[in-house]
Parts: structure tokens; C-alpha cells; sequence
């Protein structure tokens, strides 16, 4: 056929994100185990080279929303997906957490994952640090697991180059991963930003650069996704991740079904069913109206085409915006937006991801209010002192100077491994759940969300009533809304 | 840069259809001339190669719900844009109505397009055949405008191919056209089926077989077609239609903001200012709500999948099901499935647009409930008679005996033009129109809609007022609407 001069002879893999990232992406990951249930089993004979199932948002919204213990919901899907190998995705020294945790917990935590059926474990670092990856790795490995070592992709202008993401910067770190042990590479491009032709030259030329399979993540929300996929797969990517329709677009993944018949005929056509797929589309699209509150519906388009131009996720420019609107300084959104890139180039250019996003929005924000780092958040200072890890540019002894003044750990940054000047702190955290915790995966629930991990726990052990807000809606009560809503909006219609 | 082997050597044409297919798609065609023409200037210096905005069902929509002049909408917009050409899509000989008409009426359609401010004449014809097209090229060639010659693409499987709709079907269609006279050609692909590496291999054909320029036009229904441009740009395709974000996607035009992100910096990256795109897009979001009624949110999905699977167009199932719904026979539904490609066969495959996909769909339903051709709709029977014009393929002497059992025309087909059996009719609606009409323009509204066209005239001049229904929505009814609406989901969701 033409049209695809260098033919790669191989399928490519799908991994279906669907019970992960589809719904963490456009429902504010809340669907619930009891909704997954029902097709567990026929998305475990799909044909999927592996199930994104949990990581991510899924830990700490299950047991802060949904009265969920986030162990028992991978025990309860590897009991009926025993074919399908299962994903998670690992914020490597950050686990599923707000803040890098001590090495003893790392160990803790992937040891649990590994042992209730996480097959494949994506870790990722905000900054691109390996050596957040170290203990994590370490672990993985002893676990007899597959470890992807991750790439967060990132731009410092519309498309793939200039001086510090160019080419040569996924390379180079692939190599690192790879000598490290990672038994594949993803390139994890959280925020939709990478165009279809820089996707082809990357995967060509890691291709050639690394022995290990190679997987790409993407989203929608640039609207790129599937043309992205496309030109991966011609360049002879392994695996892509997708979910099925009703949960992807939008902000989620590029769904699987058209590029299913894209690619259907070809090389790398999976021969994944579509006539199955479509069954499981139905059905998601009958739970559906239980998660509708949490979609975002403020805008008629589907895309967000702001992304393209700044390359600033979504979710970001939200924080923002509110962060100003408490303020009373709304009007200064412009402001924020030429600071913004300023205060990215003095804090070494992170890609922008959970949490250096955060960290890089919020301080722009009080730049533009109080003065460039006149005042700072702490998330800053412990940024700059290097919590975090290394920025992927170093940052200047001016700005150290200026954020570190006053600084409660010191004027001079850590030039260590992050997890270095961590404490062990597992038998802390044992000792401080002692009675309320039963096992070892109840202490990480603590250990990982202090406060609302305490809440759960008495909510699962019936020391406390569950409240009526973390119970699931029921299709009574949809149906109830939609006669009440549509009532109302008649009325409203009537002059 | 590698990926594009084949690299054409000009920036490759975008047609925007915002103020047409955008909005017909999503918005049920409700768009008002009054929310176009804020952005009318900047839309017509940002570089597309032409506009559409005219055609379709925006003639039947602008005067039977919106109270608009149809004609009065071209003259308007030409005033502020009148730099990029405006486009316009012409069923043939079916004008922009419902039926065929007498050339002398399209005679007077055309030229009268041409006077308003018409420059591109997309024509097309639901079976392809070109005899429907001889009279309006003909007037066009005479107005010194643009024909389009427009081929419906159409499959009997899930990708190009087989007996029918194979690669020859759509050259020897494009060799004809041409050698009437065509300025361009056209892919037109209304469902949505066309999978990229076809388009790939479609265009790069075509363009060994025609010498005029060629464009492609697709929908997002099934998820393809951003993937499906970037093939055809490859392959060499001149020019592509697409949307602005906000009114692009789902059953419209793929977004062009991620395409033009995706081309940039290759020789076919026509340049086009994105951050003047996304001004509009912002435009277009404000004034959205509007018209947020006739947008389908009944399906979490954006896409529809199914599409994908048996190639029938998302409009006709809803139409069945209808069919279905009203003789109490919905759990009859798969039987009409099974049904359909056999009554398709039975009428000589006909791409299924407006109106075979009516024809081909209400009969299936027909002979599911009644028996196979018991029962018959009076326009099987026309089609059969040949009033639509020749069959791709050409109905067993089978059908058609059973079909024009006792219809009123008789047994034997004609085989001639259509238009030829059309007796002239514009004198006679002149005639009825006297006293109504002020012009030619209200007497044409008049002769393609005769009821709803008397109802406008009489509007337009007063004869009668101008009902509520008919007037747009303001931004405070939509505010009252939010308001209320927001109070009955709290309400409800109290338990």
C-alpha cells in the first residue's frame, strides 16, 4: 500500500487507559469499581497489550470521594482480567502522592502494587530526574515487573527543538533510562503538545538510539492526538495509548476505534475486534450519566486550541485564573500570561506537569500581584532548593539567592538525590495508625493522605458513618434530575 | 524532515466552513446571519482559500426558523468579506430543495447565486450521476464562476474497495466531470468513512488522472478525519475543509487550528496566523450558547463509533429507530440492520446521502415490518423509475417489476436525464407568486419551499407578524435559563 514507505513489520500494541486515565481525564476520575465490573472481563479478551487500571488520580480519589479502598479495586479487576497485563502510573519518588516520599515508603508501596497485580509500572518524574527513579526501579525489578521508564515531553516554543527540548534531550535521556534497566520507554506527553511530524522524527531516531520497545502517550486536548498516533506508528512506535470512546477525547486519550480502521489492513493493524470494542462503547455510554457532573461542559468545542498557541495545559490556566479571581486581579490575566514563560526560564525550564505546573503558575501569578519574587510560595523556595530533583536547565545563582533569602533549610540547594535528605518514615507512620490500620496497604493509604486516609479508614472499619455524598448516584436519581432539569428549563423557555 | 517522502511543493488550500457545514453539522443549521458578521471581517483576511457559507440546508433553515432572507444573508456577508471567495454547496438538480427541479428554475437558482456573491459551486448528486449536473454547470460556466464537480464517496465495506466503490469508480467519475467542464474536484465525504491511508491512495491517483485541482471534504463523525487530511495533504490534496474548533468536530469539519499546528514548517503549511484563529474561535464560544439547544449531547461519545462498523450515516439510524419507534416495533431493529445492505443492493447500491439514504432506509424499515416490497414509499418507486437518476449499479428487472407494480408513472423506467421528464416551472411559480414577490429572489424561496417560502414572504412583509419562536434567543433568556436550571439540579440532587 502506498503511503507507508518504511513499513515496520509488526502489529502495534494498544494500551486501553479507559479505566485510568479516560475517565481521570474527563470525568475527575470518578468512576467507581462496581461500573467497571460488568466489562472487565470482555475488556480483558479485547486484544490490549495491557489495561492502564490505576495510578495517578485513582488512589486518592477513591478513598477521598468514593468510600473506595484503591487496593481492593486492582484485586477486584485482576480477579476477572487475568489475561490482560495491568498498568499504573507511578510518580516516581512522589508514588501517587503530593510530595517525594522516603525510600523505605517507595519500597513499601511498589512491593503492595506489585503484589494485588500491577504488571507494568510507567514511572515519571516532573523534571525529568532519574534519580527519582532510582529506588523505584530498584524495586520494580526485584518484583519481577515491567518497569517503563518515562519521558515527560515538553516545548519551549510550538514545535519540537530549540536549545533545551530538542531532539537530542529525549535521547539522551532514553539512553540514561535504558542503561538504568527500564525494560521500555514512553514518551508521556501530558499535555497534548506534540505535533504528528515531530512525533515521527522521535520515534525514528529513538528507534535507532535504544534496543527497548518504545510506547507514546498522548491527549486529545490539542485535537493532534490521532494524527499523532498515526505518524508514531509509521515511524514504528510499539504501543500507543487509547481509550474507548466514550472516554477519550476531549482531554482524555485518542479513542481506538478509528484508528483501529485506519490502520486496519496494514502491518500494524492489531486485529483488535471492533465489533467488541463498539459493545463496550455501549455500555460505558449507559454508566455514563453518573459521572456527567463532572464533565466540562463550560464550552462548545471539544479542544482546547489555546494549547497549541502557549503550550500551557488546561488545567493551569484554571488554577491561575482562580488564583487571580480571589485577588480581585482577573483583569491582570494578560500580565500573567508574559510572565509566565519569564518565571518557567528562571525556575530551569520544568516541563509542565503535576506539580511543577503549580509551582511555576502560582509563582508567576505572584509575580505579576507582589513583585517579581517579592513574595514566594514554598513549593518555590523547596523547588529551587532542589526537593524536586534538578531542573532540566540550571537555575541562576541570582535567582537562588533571591528565593533561598530566608529560606528555613538553607541558602545553598541540595545537589543530591531528593530522597537523600528524606527520613525513613515507614514505622512512623505504622506506629501512628496503630489500631486504626489492619494491614500494610491500609498504612500506605495514611501514610500517602494523612488526614483524608484517616477519614477512610474509619469509614471502611464502620467507626463512622459513610456519608451520603460519597455514595454513588443511582440512575433513580438521574432520571429524577433530568425531569426536574427539563422542567425547569421549559419554564424558563416559556416568555 | 522525515515522514514525508513525498513532498509537494505548495502550501495546500483550507476552506472554512464555519458559517455553513460548522454549524449545520452541530447546530442544526440555526446560525444567524447577525452572529456572523462580528467576525465576518477577520475571518476574511485570515487566508483561507474560500468560505463557505451558503448552500445546503442554511436556504430552508434561514427562512423557516430563522425569519432570515436567505439571499439577504450572501449580500450581507460579501459586504464585509469581500476578499476571500465565497463557496456554496448545490445538490444539482436538487438545488438546495428537496426534490429535482425544471432547468429553467435551476437556471434562475444559479444565476441568481452568482449574483449575490456565489465564486465556488460545490455540485453534487446523492447517486453521481452526472446528468444532474449538466444544466447548473452549464449557467455556472456562464456566470464566470467555479465549478466543483463533487464526487459522494461512498463504500459497500468497511474501506475502499470491492465490485462498486473500488479506486476506478472515482477516476472514472473525476474524468468525466472533468471533461464537463469542472474547475476542481471534489471528494465529498458526508459519513464521514474515508480512512487515511484510502485518502492517501485516492489523491495520489487522482492526481495521475485529472489535471484540475483537488479537495477533500470530510466529517469528524467517525473520529478519522484529521488523520484522513494529514494522508491527503501528503498525497498531494490542494485543498481541505475544515472549522474553527468550536464549531468543528463531532459531526462537522475536523478543527483546523490542530492541523494547521501539525503542517507547520512543511512545504504545505499554507501560514495562516494561528492566534488570529483563536481570537475568532473565542468570538465563536461567546455567542455558542445561543444555540446550545441543538447541539446532541445525548452520548458522552464525541464520535460516533458505529460508523465505523457498518457505514451508515448517524442521521439515518435516528430516523429509523423513529420509523420503528412510531409502529411500536423498536425491538425489531437489528432485523432492519440485516435488512439494509440488502434493500441497498436491491436499488443499485446508491451512496446513502440525502435523499437516497431516506429512501434506502425507509423501504429497509418497510420490508422488515410489512414484507420485502409489500408495502412501498412513493419515492422507491420514483427512484426505481429512474427519476433520481441512474444507480451506480443497474436494478435487476427483478425489482423493478415488483416496485412499479401499479405505480402511477408505469412500468418502464426512463433512462433519459431526469430533467428531461421536468416540465418548465418558472413561469408558473411567477405566476402564483404575483403580488407576494417583490423579485426573483422571493419568487425562487417561494418555488423550492412553497409553503414555509409563502409563510416567510408574508413575514418579511408584514402580511403577518413575525412569531416569538422565530426570533433569536437573547444572552439574559440564557442566563434566566442557566439560573433556573442550576436551582432545579440542586434541588434535586438534595436528597
Amino acid at each position: 500500500m502506498e503511503g507507508m514507505e518504511k513499513i515496520a513489520t509488526k502489529p502495534v500494541g494498544i494500551t486501553d487507559t479507559t479505566l485510568r486515565d479516560g475517565h481521570q481525564s474527563n470525568l475527575a476520575t470518578r468512576m467507581r469499581v462496581e461500573d467497571m465490573v460488568p466489562i472487565a472481563e470482555e475488556l480483558d479478551q479485547a486484544g490490549f497489550y495491557s489495561a492502564e487500571v490505576w495510578g495517578g488520580a485513582t488512589y486518592d480519589v477513591c478513598h477521598r470521594f468514593l468510600g473506595e479502598d484503591p487496593w481492593e479495586r486492582v484485586r477486584i479487576l485482576k480477579k476477572v482480567m487475568p489475561k490482560t497485563p495491568f498498568q499504573m502510573l507511578l510518580r516516581g519518588q512522589n508514588l501517587v502522592g503530593y510530595r517525594h516520599y522516603a525510600d523505605d515508603l517507595v519500597e513499601a508501596f511498589v512491593e503492595k502494587c506489585a503484589e494485588v497485580g500491577i504488571d507494568i509500572f510507567r514511572v515519571f518524574d516532573a523534571v525529568n530526574d532519574e534519580r527519582n527513579f532510582e529506588t523505584a526501579f530498584k524495586v520494580i525489578k526485584r518484583c519481577g515487573k515491567h518497569i517503563q521508564g518515562t519521558i515527560c515531553y515538553s516545548l519551549t516554543e510550538t514545535r519540537m527543538g530549540g536549545p533545551i527540548y530538542n531532539i537530542n534531550y529525549y535521547l539522551e535521556k532514553a539512553k540514561i533510562l535504558e542503561s538504568m534497566g527500564a525494560d521500555s520507554i514512553c514518551i508521556k506527553d501530558m499535555a497534548a503538545l506534540i505535533a504528528p511530524y515531530d512525533a515521527y522524527e522521535l520515534i525514528k531516531a529513538l528507534k535507532k538510539t535504544v534496543k527497548v520497545p518504545l510506547q507514546i502517550h498522548t491527549h486529545y486536548t490539542s485535537g493532534m492526538g490521532t494524527m499523532t498516533y498515526l505518524k508514531a506508528i509509521e515511524a514504528g512506535v510499539d504501543v500507543v495509548d487509547t481509550a474507548l470512546a466514550p472516554f477519550a477525547l476531549r482531554s482524555s486519550q485518542p479513542a481506538v476505534e478509528p484508528l483501529l480502521v485506519a490502520i486496519q489492513g496494514t502491518p500494524w493493524d492489531p486485529k483488535i475486534d471492533l465489533s467488541k470494542l463498539l459493545k463496550l462503547g455501549e455500555y460505558l455510554e449507559s454508566i455514563a450519566p453518573k459521572y456527567r457532573d463532572f464533565l466540562d461542559t463550560t464550552k462548545m468545542s471539544v479542544i482546547d486550541t489555546a494549547v497549541l498557541k502557549h503550550q500551557i495545559p488546561g488545567g493551569m490556566i484554571s488554577n491561575m485564573v482562580s488564583q487571580l479571581r480571589q485577588q480581585n486581579a482577573l483583569h491582570r490575566i494578560s500580565e500573567v500570561y508574559a510572565e509566565l514563560p519569564r518565571t518557567r526560564k528562571d525556575l530551569g525550564f520544568p516541563p509542565l506537569v503535576t506539580p511543577t505546573s503549580q509551582i511555576v503558575g502560582v509563582q508567576a501569578v505572584l509575580n505579576v500581584l507582589f513583585g517579581r519574587y517579592k513574595m514566594l510560595s514554598k513549593e518555590t523556595q523547596d523547588y529551587v532548593y532542589g526537593l524536586y530533583g534538578k531542573s532540566p536547565v540550571p537555575i541562576s545563582d541570582e535567582i537562588k539567592k533571591t528565593v533561598l533569602k530566608g529560606y528555613k533549610k538553607g541558602k545553598d540547594p541540595i545537589t543530591c538525590r531528593p530522597a537523600d535528605v528524606i527520613e525513613p518514615e515507614l514505622e512512623k507512620v505504622k506506629e501512628e495508625t496503630k489500631g486504626l490500620a489492619k494491614d500494610l496497604y491500609d498504612t500506605l493509604i495514611y501514610a500517602l493522605f494523612p488526614q483524608t486516609g484517616t477519614q477512610f479508614l474509619k469509614w471502611k472499619y464502620g467507626l463512622e458513618p459513610v456519608p451520603d455524598k460519597v455514595k454513588p448516584k443511582t440512575m433513580e436519581e438521574i432520571k429524577r434530575e433530568d425531569e426536574a432539569i427539563a422542567k425547569a428549563k421549559a419554564e424558563a423557555q416559556k416568555k
